[in-house]
Protein backbone atom coordinates (compact mmCIF):
# COMPACT_ATOMS: atom_id res chain seq x y z
CA UNK A 1 0.00 0.00 0.00
CA UNK A 2 1.03 3.73 -1.11
CA UNK A 3 2.06 6.29 1.60
CA UNK A 4 -0.16 8.82 2.08
CA UNK A 5 0.89 12.27 0.61
CA UNK A 6 -1.21 15.50 1.12
CA UNK A 7 -0.58 17.91 -1.39
CA UNK A 8 -2.01 21.93 -0.34
CA UNK A 9 -2.13 23.95 -2.67
CA UNK A 10 -3.16 28.15 -1.46
CA UNK A 11 -3.38 30.81 -3.47
CA UNK A 12 -1.17 34.43 -3.00
CA UNK A 13 -3.73 36.13 -0.50
CA UNK A 14 -2.97 34.04 2.38
CA UNK A 15 0.55 33.88 2.04
CA UNK A 16 0.57 37.36 1.17
CA UNK A 17 -0.82 38.72 4.90
CA UNK A 18 1.28 38.28 7.88
CA UNK A 19 -1.67 36.98 9.81
CA UNK A 20 -3.08 34.51 7.39
CA UNK A 21 0.50 33.52 6.86
CA UNK A 22 1.23 32.21 10.28
CA UNK A 23 -1.95 30.62 10.34
CA UNK A 24 -0.82 28.75 7.17
CA UNK A 25 2.25 27.66 8.57
CA UNK A 26 0.75 26.53 11.99
CA UNK A 27 -1.77 24.43 9.79
CA UNK A 28 0.23 23.12 7.30
CA UNK A 29 3.22 21.98 9.86
CA UNK A 30 0.22 20.37 11.85
CA UNK A 31 -0.52 17.95 8.73
CA UNK A 32 0.56 14.42 9.31
CA UNK A 33 2.82 12.74 7.13
CA UNK A 34 4.14 13.39 4.34
CA UNK A 35 3.09 16.37 2.32
CA UNK A 36 3.75 19.59 -0.57
CA UNK A 37 2.65 22.85 -0.45
CA UNK A 38 2.54 25.15 -3.65
CA UNK A 39 1.66 28.54 -3.85
CA UNK A 40 0.57 31.82 -5.94
CA UNK A 41 1.69 35.02 -5.08
CA UNK A 42 -0.27 36.92 -7.67
CA UNK A 43 -1.04 40.38 -5.33
CA UNK A 44 2.93 40.66 -4.33
CA UNK A 45 3.32 40.56 -7.78
CA UNK A 46 0.98 43.29 -8.76
CA UNK A 47 2.74 45.35 -6.16
CA UNK A 48 6.37 44.79 -6.42
CA UNK A 49 5.27 45.29 -10.56
CA UNK A 50 3.38 48.66 -9.33
CA UNK A 51 6.45 49.61 -7.43
CA UNK A 52 8.38 49.64 -9.97
CA UNK A 53 6.56 51.36 -12.73
CA UNK A 54 5.77 48.20 -14.47
CA UNK A 55 1.88 47.79 -15.71
CA UNK A 56 0.23 44.60 -14.24
CA UNK A 57 -2.33 43.28 -17.56
CA UNK A 58 -4.71 41.06 -16.88
CA UNK A 59 -7.36 39.32 -19.48
CA UNK A 60 -10.45 37.63 -17.91
CA UNK A 61 -8.39 37.36 -14.72
CA UNK A 62 -5.15 36.18 -16.15
CA UNK A 63 -1.69 37.68 -16.01
CA UNK A 64 -0.35 38.83 -19.59
CA UNK A 65 3.19 37.62 -18.71
CA UNK A 66 6.04 40.08 -21.04
CA UNK A 67 9.63 40.07 -20.68
CA UNK A 68 9.59 42.71 -17.94
CA UNK A 69 6.80 41.53 -15.52
CA UNK A 70 8.37 38.17 -16.37
CA UNK A 71 11.21 39.33 -14.32
CA UNK A 72 8.93 40.33 -11.38
CA UNK A 73 7.26 36.82 -11.21
CA UNK A 74 10.54 34.58 -11.30
CA UNK A 75 11.55 37.57 -8.37
CA UNK A 76 8.42 37.72 -6.53
CA UNK A 77 7.29 33.90 -6.42
CA UNK A 78 10.73 32.25 -6.57
CA UNK A 79 12.50 34.07 -4.55
CA UNK A 80 10.12 36.54 -1.87
CA UNK A 81 7.30 34.79 -1.37
CA UNK A 82 9.06 30.93 -2.04
CA UNK A 83 11.96 31.24 0.31
CA UNK A 84 10.09 33.19 2.85
CA UNK A 85 7.29 30.35 3.07
CA UNK A 86 10.46 28.23 3.04
CA UNK A 87 12.43 30.07 6.21
CA UNK A 88 9.35 30.29 8.37
CA UNK A 89 8.68 26.51 7.83
CA UNK A 90 12.53 25.37 8.50
CA UNK A 91 11.25 27.66 12.12
CA UNK A 92 7.97 25.06 12.52
CA UNK A 93 10.19 22.57 12.28
CA UNK A 94 9.41 21.25 8.63
CA UNK A 95 12.45 20.93 6.48
CA UNK A 96 11.42 22.82 3.40
CA UNK A 97 12.64 23.11 0.10
CA UNK A 98 11.85 26.10 -2.03
CA UNK A 99 11.44 24.43 -6.05
CA UNK A 100 10.42 25.80 -9.56
CA UNK A 101 9.64 23.56 -12.33
CA UNK A 102 13.60 24.39 -13.47
CA UNK A 103 14.69 23.07 -10.21
CA UNK A 104 15.88 19.51 -10.90
CA UNK A 105 13.84 19.95 -14.13
CA UNK A 106 10.23 18.55 -12.50
CA UNK A 107 7.49 20.21 -14.36
CA UNK A 108 8.68 21.26 -18.15
CA UNK A 109 6.24 23.45 -19.93
CA UNK A 110 5.55 25.46 -23.59
CA UNK A 111 4.87 28.59 -23.65
CA UNK A 112 1.10 28.67 -24.52
CA UNK A 113 0.96 29.43 -28.13
CA UNK A 114 -1.06 32.71 -29.40
CA UNK A 115 -4.51 31.98 -30.36
CA UNK A 116 -7.06 35.01 -29.49
CA UNK A 117 -4.78 36.41 -26.90
CA UNK A 118 -0.99 36.48 -26.21
CA UNK A 119 -0.33 35.99 -22.91
CA UNK A 120 3.11 36.14 -23.42
CA UNK A 121 5.51 34.05 -21.31
CA UNK A 122 3.09 31.66 -20.25
CA UNK A 123 3.75 28.09 -19.42
CA UNK A 124 1.20 25.18 -20.45
CA UNK A 125 2.40 21.99 -18.70
CA UNK A 126 4.54 19.30 -20.65
CA UNK A 127 5.63 16.71 -18.55
CA UNK A 128 6.39 16.21 -14.85
CA UNK A 129 9.40 14.13 -13.07
CA UNK A 130 8.51 12.86 -9.85
CA UNK A 131 11.28 10.59 -9.50
CA UNK A 132 13.82 12.69 -7.86
CA UNK A 133 10.68 14.82 -5.68
CA UNK A 134 9.81 11.16 -5.02
CA UNK A 135 12.90 10.77 -3.33
CA UNK A 136 13.47 13.94 -1.55
CA UNK A 137 9.80 13.34 -0.16
CA UNK A 138 10.71 9.77 1.46
CA UNK A 139 13.45 11.55 2.85
CA UNK A 140 11.36 13.55 4.94
CA UNK A 141 11.61 16.76 2.35
CA UNK A 142 8.76 19.03 2.06
CA UNK A 143 9.05 20.40 -1.47
CA UNK A 144 7.39 24.37 -1.58
CA UNK A 145 6.82 24.81 -5.06
CA UNK A 146 6.66 28.12 -6.91
CA UNK A 147 4.11 28.48 -9.79
CA UNK A 148 7.37 28.94 -12.54
CA UNK A 149 7.86 26.29 -14.87
CA UNK A 150 10.54 26.19 -17.73
CA UNK A 151 10.68 25.35 -21.14
CA UNK A 152 14.14 23.32 -21.67
CA UNK A 153 15.68 25.78 -23.59
CA UNK A 154 16.35 28.33 -20.99
CA UNK A 155 13.32 30.16 -20.27
CA UNK A 156 11.67 30.38 -17.29
CA UNK A 157 7.69 30.39 -18.05
CA UNK A 158 4.70 31.54 -15.55
CA UNK A 159 2.59 28.84 -14.74
CA UNK A 160 -1.06 28.77 -13.14
CA UNK A 161 -0.77 27.54 -9.41
CA UNK A 162 -3.92 25.38 -9.94
CA UNK A 163 -2.57 23.62 -12.97
CA UNK A 164 1.03 22.88 -10.54
CA UNK A 165 -0.76 21.58 -8.02
CA UNK A 166 -2.65 19.42 -10.45
CA UNK A 167 0.36 18.56 -12.46
CA UNK A 168 2.41 17.99 -9.49
CA UNK A 169 -0.32 15.72 -7.61
CA UNK A 170 -0.21 13.67 -11.07
CA UNK A 171 3.22 13.58 -11.21
CA UNK A 172 3.67 11.84 -7.63
CA UNK A 173 0.29 9.74 -8.01
CA UNK A 174 2.35 7.02 -8.90
CA UNK A 175 4.55 6.75 -5.91
CA UNK A 176 2.02 7.96 -3.40
CA UNK A 177 -2.15 7.91 -1.94
CA UNK A 178 -2.42 11.29 -2.72
CA UNK A 179 -4.90 13.82 -1.51
CA UNK A 180 -4.97 17.10 -3.35
CA UNK A 181 -6.52 20.47 -1.34
CA UNK A 182 -7.32 23.30 -3.20
CA UNK A 183 -7.41 26.04 -0.65
CA UNK A 184 -9.29 28.95 -1.38
CA UNK A 185 -11.63 31.81 -0.33
CA UNK A 186 -14.87 29.40 0.18
CA UNK A 187 -15.51 26.50 2.63
CA UNK A 188 -16.11 24.53 -0.93
CA UNK A 189 -18.31 23.87 -3.93
CA UNK A 190 -21.26 25.98 -2.78
CA UNK A 191 -25.06 25.07 -3.70
CA UNK A 192 -26.28 28.77 -2.91
CA UNK A 193 -23.15 31.23 -3.71
CA UNK A 194 -24.92 33.86 -1.29
CA UNK A 195 -24.75 30.95 1.30
CA UNK A 196 -21.59 30.09 2.50
CA UNK A 197 -22.48 27.21 4.42
CA UNK A 198 -24.04 25.44 1.57
CA UNK A 199 -20.97 23.37 1.37
CA UNK A 200 -21.89 20.50 -1.00
CA UNK A 201 -20.06 17.98 0.67
CA UNK A 202 -19.16 15.03 -2.02
CA UNK A 203 -18.97 16.04 -5.96
CA UNK A 204 -18.57 12.72 -8.43
CA UNK A 205 -18.74 12.79 -12.38
CA UNK A 206 -22.18 12.36 -12.00
CA UNK A 207 -23.52 14.45 -9.67
CA UNK A 208 -21.35 17.39 -11.42
CA UNK A 209 -22.74 17.07 -14.45
CA UNK A 210 -25.97 17.37 -12.87
CA UNK A 211 -24.94 20.22 -10.82
CA UNK A 212 -23.41 21.88 -13.87
CA UNK A 213 -26.91 21.33 -15.65
CA UNK A 214 -28.66 22.80 -13.24
CA UNK A 215 -26.60 25.61 -12.77
CA UNK A 216 -25.34 25.12 -9.26
CA UNK A 217 -21.70 24.98 -10.36
CA UNK A 218 -21.13 27.64 -13.37
CA UNK A 219 -18.10 30.12 -13.77
CA UNK A 220 -14.67 29.51 -12.70
CA UNK A 221 -15.41 26.71 -10.53
CA UNK A 222 -16.23 24.74 -13.53
CA UNK A 223 -12.27 24.49 -14.62
CA UNK A 224 -11.46 23.75 -10.95
CA UNK A 225 -14.07 20.82 -11.43
CA UNK A 226 -12.64 19.63 -14.34
CA UNK A 227 -9.11 19.83 -13.69
CA UNK A 228 -10.03 17.69 -9.90
CA UNK A 229 -11.35 14.65 -12.07
CA UNK A 230 -8.14 15.06 -14.64
CA UNK A 231 -5.89 14.41 -11.42
CA UNK A 232 -8.44 11.46 -10.01
CA UNK A 233 -8.32 9.93 -13.76
CA UNK A 234 -4.67 10.17 -13.38
CA UNK A 235 -4.27 8.15 -10.15
CA UNK A 236 -4.64 11.07 -7.50
CA UNK A 237 -7.33 9.64 -4.77
CA UNK A 238 -8.85 12.42 -3.27
CA UNK A 239 -9.66 16.24 -4.22
CA UNK A 240 -10.82 18.26 -1.89
CA UNK A 241 -11.84 22.10 -2.31
CA UNK A 242 -11.45 23.60 0.75
CA UNK A 243 -10.93 26.95 2.87
CA UNK A 244 -6.97 28.02 2.73
CA UNK A 245 -7.63 27.85 7.27
CA UNK A 246 -9.03 24.52 6.70
CA UNK A 247 -6.49 22.20 5.36
CA UNK A 248 -6.79 19.67 7.60
CA UNK A 249 -9.27 18.27 5.22
CA UNK A 250 -11.97 17.48 7.68
CA UNK A 251 -14.51 19.89 5.76
CA UNK A 252 -15.19 21.18 2.60
CA UNK A 253 -15.84 19.39 -1.16
CA UNK A 254 -14.99 16.24 -1.29
CA UNK A 255 -14.20 15.22 -5.48
CA UNK A 256 -14.25 11.57 -5.71
CA UNK A 257 -14.95 8.96 -8.71
CA UNK B 1 38.46 7.16 -2.79
CA UNK B 2 36.21 9.27 -3.05
CA UNK B 3 34.76 10.59 -5.62
CA UNK B 4 36.15 14.42 -7.17
CA UNK B 5 33.36 17.34 -6.90
CA UNK B 6 34.24 21.06 -8.10
CA UNK B 7 32.94 23.62 -6.76
CA UNK B 8 32.84 26.65 -8.37
CA UNK B 9 32.00 30.20 -6.82
CA UNK B 10 31.18 33.04 -9.24
CA UNK B 11 31.15 36.84 -8.54
CA UNK B 12 27.66 38.31 -9.31
CA UNK B 13 28.78 40.69 -12.56
CA UNK B 14 29.53 37.80 -14.64
CA UNK B 15 26.38 36.06 -13.95
CA UNK B 16 24.75 39.69 -14.57
CA UNK B 17 25.98 40.53 -18.17
CA UNK B 18 24.63 38.01 -20.89
CA UNK B 19 27.81 37.37 -22.87
CA UNK B 20 29.72 36.46 -20.01
CA UNK B 21 26.60 34.70 -18.22
CA UNK B 22 26.71 32.67 -21.47
CA UNK B 23 30.62 32.14 -21.27
CA UNK B 24 30.05 30.47 -18.01
CA UNK B 25 27.29 28.49 -18.32
CA UNK B 26 29.25 26.75 -21.37
CA UNK B 27 32.29 26.47 -19.26
CA UNK B 28 30.89 25.28 -16.08
CA UNK B 29 28.86 23.04 -18.23
CA UNK B 30 32.09 21.55 -19.57
CA UNK B 31 33.30 20.64 -16.04
CA UNK B 32 33.55 16.99 -16.15
CA UNK B 33 31.99 14.92 -13.48
CA UNK B 34 29.83 16.28 -9.63
CA UNK B 35 29.83 20.24 -9.19
CA UNK B 36 28.45 22.91 -7.42
CA UNK B 37 28.06 26.56 -8.37
CA UNK B 38 27.76 29.27 -5.69
CA UNK B 39 27.00 33.00 -7.22
CA UNK B 40 27.04 36.66 -6.05
CA UNK B 41 24.33 39.36 -7.66
CA UNK B 42 25.25 42.50 -5.75
CA UNK B 43 25.30 44.76 -9.00
CA UNK B 44 21.60 43.21 -9.51
CA UNK B 45 20.23 43.56 -5.95
CA UNK B 46 21.37 47.31 -6.06
CA UNK B 47 19.96 48.24 -9.29
CA UNK B 48 17.01 46.26 -8.01
CA UNK B 49 16.87 48.68 -5.31
CA UNK B 50 17.28 51.77 -7.01
CA UNK B 51 14.63 51.20 -9.45
CA UNK B 52 12.56 50.53 -5.67
CA UNK B 53 14.03 53.66 -4.54
CA UNK B 54 16.11 52.12 -1.60
CA UNK B 55 19.26 53.44 -0.90
CA UNK B 56 22.09 50.55 -1.18
CA UNK B 57 24.71 51.45 1.79
CA UNK B 58 27.99 49.85 1.74
CA UNK B 59 30.63 49.89 4.45
CA UNK B 60 33.77 48.91 3.97
CA UNK B 61 32.68 47.10 0.50
CA UNK B 62 29.88 45.51 2.88
CA UNK B 63 26.13 45.75 2.23
CA UNK B 64 24.01 46.90 5.31
CA UNK B 65 21.43 44.99 4.75
CA UNK B 66 18.30 46.43 6.37
CA UNK B 67 14.87 44.92 6.35
CA UNK B 68 14.06 46.53 2.86
CA UNK B 69 17.52 45.45 1.42
CA UNK B 70 16.61 41.99 2.99
CA UNK B 71 13.67 41.70 0.81
CA UNK B 72 15.46 43.25 -2.33
CA UNK B 73 18.43 40.49 -2.05
CA UNK B 74 15.76 37.59 -0.86
CA UNK B 75 13.80 38.54 -4.85
CA UNK B 76 17.30 39.11 -6.61
CA UNK B 77 19.68 36.52 -5.45
CA UNK B 78 17.16 33.69 -4.60
CA UNK B 79 14.69 34.25 -7.25
CA UNK B 80 15.45 36.41 -10.48
CA UNK B 81 19.52 35.48 -10.63
CA UNK B 82 19.19 32.31 -8.85
CA UNK B 83 16.57 31.15 -11.18
CA UNK B 84 18.26 32.33 -14.09
CA UNK B 85 21.33 30.73 -13.95
CA UNK B 86 19.11 26.84 -13.37
CA UNK B 87 17.15 27.35 -16.29
CA UNK B 88 19.95 28.17 -18.71
CA UNK B 89 22.30 25.17 -17.08
CA UNK B 90 18.83 22.93 -17.54
CA UNK B 91 18.93 24.13 -21.05
CA UNK B 92 22.78 23.16 -21.23
CA UNK B 93 21.81 19.48 -20.37
CA UNK B 94 22.86 20.01 -16.50
CA UNK B 95 19.92 18.93 -13.80
CA UNK B 96 20.44 21.93 -11.98
CA UNK B 97 18.72 22.78 -8.26
CA UNK B 98 18.53 26.55 -6.94
CA UNK B 99 19.17 26.68 -3.26
CA UNK B 100 19.60 29.23 -0.80
CA UNK B 101 20.84 28.08 2.96
CA UNK B 102 17.15 27.59 4.31
CA UNK B 103 16.08 25.03 1.70
CA UNK B 104 16.42 21.53 2.95
CA UNK B 105 18.14 23.06 5.81
CA UNK B 106 21.60 22.73 3.81
CA UNK B 107 23.19 26.45 5.57
CA UNK B 108 22.00 27.78 9.05
CA UNK B 109 23.49 30.91 10.45
CA UNK B 110 23.14 33.76 13.16
CA UNK B 111 23.04 37.29 12.44
CA UNK B 112 26.13 39.02 13.27
CA UNK B 113 26.17 40.49 16.17
CA UNK B 114 26.47 44.30 16.43
CA UNK B 115 29.79 45.60 16.81
CA UNK B 116 31.55 48.83 15.56
CA UNK B 117 28.59 48.27 12.57
CA UNK B 118 25.24 46.95 12.23
CA UNK B 119 25.32 44.98 8.89
CA UNK B 120 21.54 44.56 9.39
CA UNK B 121 20.31 40.93 8.35
CA UNK B 122 23.96 39.41 7.53
CA UNK B 123 24.08 35.84 8.50
CA UNK B 124 27.71 34.35 9.88
CA UNK B 125 27.37 30.74 9.35
CA UNK B 126 27.08 28.01 11.97
CA UNK B 127 26.30 25.21 10.22
CA UNK B 128 26.04 23.06 6.83
CA UNK B 129 24.07 20.22 6.67
CA UNK B 130 26.04 18.42 3.68
CA UNK B 131 24.61 15.19 3.87
CA UNK B 132 20.84 15.03 1.88
CA UNK B 133 23.30 17.85 -0.82
CA UNK B 134 25.77 14.96 -1.00
CA UNK B 135 22.97 12.68 -1.79
CA UNK B 136 21.52 14.91 -4.27
CA UNK B 137 24.68 15.58 -5.89
CA UNK B 138 25.75 11.59 -6.13
CA UNK B 139 22.30 11.54 -8.38
CA UNK B 140 23.23 13.62 -10.70
CA UNK B 141 22.02 16.99 -9.33
CA UNK B 142 24.09 19.84 -9.75
CA UNK B 143 23.07 22.41 -6.58
CA UNK B 144 23.02 26.48 -7.45
CA UNK B 145 23.58 28.30 -4.37
CA UNK B 146 22.67 31.93 -3.73
CA UNK B 147 24.06 33.84 -1.00
CA UNK B 148 21.16 33.72 1.33
CA UNK B 149 21.35 32.08 4.41
CA UNK B 150 18.62 31.28 7.77
CA UNK B 151 18.32 31.15 10.92
CA UNK B 152 16.24 28.58 12.26
CA UNK B 153 13.95 30.77 13.67
CA UNK B 154 12.35 31.91 10.05
CA UNK B 155 14.53 34.46 9.14
CA UNK B 156 16.55 34.72 5.76
CA UNK B 157 20.04 36.14 6.14
CA UNK B 158 22.39 37.77 3.12
CA UNK B 159 25.73 36.10 3.61
CA UNK B 160 28.40 36.80 1.95
CA UNK B 161 29.38 34.39 -1.51
CA UNK B 162 32.79 33.46 -1.09
CA UNK B 163 32.32 32.47 2.69
CA UNK B 164 28.94 30.33 0.96
CA UNK B 165 31.78 28.70 -0.85
CA UNK B 166 34.01 28.00 1.54
CA UNK B 167 31.35 26.53 4.43
CA UNK B 168 29.37 24.73 1.71
CA UNK B 169 33.24 23.07 0.25
CA UNK B 170 34.29 22.02 4.17
CA UNK B 171 30.57 20.38 4.41
CA UNK B 172 30.99 18.14 1.16
CA UNK B 173 34.21 17.31 2.14
CA UNK B 174 33.66 14.37 4.09
CA UNK B 175 31.84 12.92 0.77
CA UNK B 176 34.06 13.72 -1.98
CA UNK B 177 37.27 15.32 -2.44
CA UNK B 178 36.52 18.40 -3.18
CA UNK B 179 38.48 21.07 -5.61
CA UNK B 180 37.14 24.52 -4.75
CA UNK B 181 37.43 27.47 -7.46
CA UNK B 182 36.98 31.03 -6.36
CA UNK B 183 36.68 32.86 -9.86
CA UNK B 184 37.28 36.21 -9.99
CA UNK B 185 38.47 39.32 -12.44
CA UNK B 186 41.81 38.72 -12.09
CA UNK B 187 44.25 35.44 -13.55
CA UNK B 188 44.72 34.69 -9.84
CA UNK B 189 47.20 35.72 -6.90
CA UNK B 190 49.28 38.46 -8.56
CA UNK B 191 53.13 38.92 -7.63
CA UNK B 192 52.56 42.49 -9.32
CA UNK B 193 49.68 43.92 -9.09
CA UNK B 194 50.04 46.22 -12.10
CA UNK B 195 50.57 43.15 -14.74
CA UNK B 196 47.85 40.80 -14.89
CA UNK B 197 50.29 38.08 -15.64
CA UNK B 198 52.08 38.18 -12.88
CA UNK B 199 50.16 34.97 -11.53
CA UNK B 200 52.03 32.72 -8.75
CA UNK B 201 50.68 29.14 -9.59
CA UNK B 202 51.18 27.87 -6.38
CA UNK B 203 50.45 29.13 -2.09
CA UNK B 204 50.94 27.04 0.67
CA UNK B 205 50.88 28.16 4.21
CA UNK B 206 54.44 28.82 4.30
CA UNK B 207 55.07 31.26 0.84
CA UNK B 208 51.31 32.52 2.47
CA UNK B 209 53.34 33.74 5.45
CA UNK B 210 56.60 35.12 3.95
CA UNK B 211 54.38 37.02 0.73
CA UNK B 212 52.41 38.72 3.23
CA UNK B 213 55.51 40.07 5.26
CA UNK B 214 57.06 41.16 1.75
CA UNK B 215 53.45 43.12 1.26
CA UNK B 216 53.29 41.16 -2.06
CA UNK B 217 49.82 39.80 -1.07
CA UNK B 218 47.68 42.42 0.81
CA UNK B 219 44.24 43.56 1.48
CA UNK B 220 40.65 41.54 0.39
CA UNK B 221 43.17 38.82 -0.85
CA UNK B 222 44.06 38.10 2.69
CA UNK B 223 41.07 36.97 3.98
CA UNK B 224 40.28 34.63 0.87
CA UNK B 225 43.61 33.14 1.34
CA UNK B 226 42.74 32.95 5.40
CA UNK B 227 39.33 31.42 3.93
CA UNK B 228 41.30 28.51 1.86
CA UNK B 229 43.51 27.53 4.03
CA UNK B 230 40.57 27.23 6.45
CA UNK B 231 39.25 25.79 3.84
CA UNK B 232 41.74 23.27 3.40
CA UNK B 233 42.38 22.75 7.28
CA UNK B 234 38.79 20.85 7.24
CA UNK B 235 39.59 18.56 4.30
CA UNK B 236 38.94 20.09 1.06
CA UNK B 237 41.42 18.96 -1.04
CA UNK B 238 42.91 22.21 -3.51
CA UNK B 239 41.54 25.82 -4.02
CA UNK B 240 42.12 27.27 -7.01
CA UNK B 241 41.70 31.56 -7.33
CA UNK B 242 41.40 32.53 -10.93
CA UNK B 243 39.45 34.02 -13.44
CA UNK B 244 35.62 33.67 -13.94
CA UNK B 245 36.76 32.42 -17.32
CA UNK B 246 38.72 29.82 -16.44
CA UNK B 247 37.34 27.43 -14.29
CA UNK B 248 38.47 24.17 -16.23
CA UNK B 249 41.00 24.67 -13.12
CA UNK B 250 44.32 24.43 -15.51
CA UNK B 251 45.46 27.87 -14.80
CA UNK B 252 45.19 30.58 -11.36
CA UNK B 253 46.98 30.14 -8.23
CA UNK B 254 46.38 26.70 -6.26
CA UNK B 255 46.50 27.02 -2.88
CA UNK B 256 47.27 23.53 -1.15
CA UNK B 257 48.66 22.89 2.58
Amino acid sequence: MKEKLTIVKVGGKIVEEEESLQQLLSDFSAIPGKKVLIHGGGRSATKMAAQLGIESKMVNGRRITDAEMLNVVTMVYGGLVNKTIVSRLQAEGVNALGLTGADMDIIRSHKRPVKDIDYGFVGDVETVNGELLADLIQKGIVPVIAPLTHDGKGHILNTNADTMAGETAKGLAQYFDVTLLFCFEKKGVLKDPDDDDSVIPYINEETFKQLVNEGVIQGGMIPKLENSFDAIHAGVSKVIITLSTAIDGKSGTIIEK
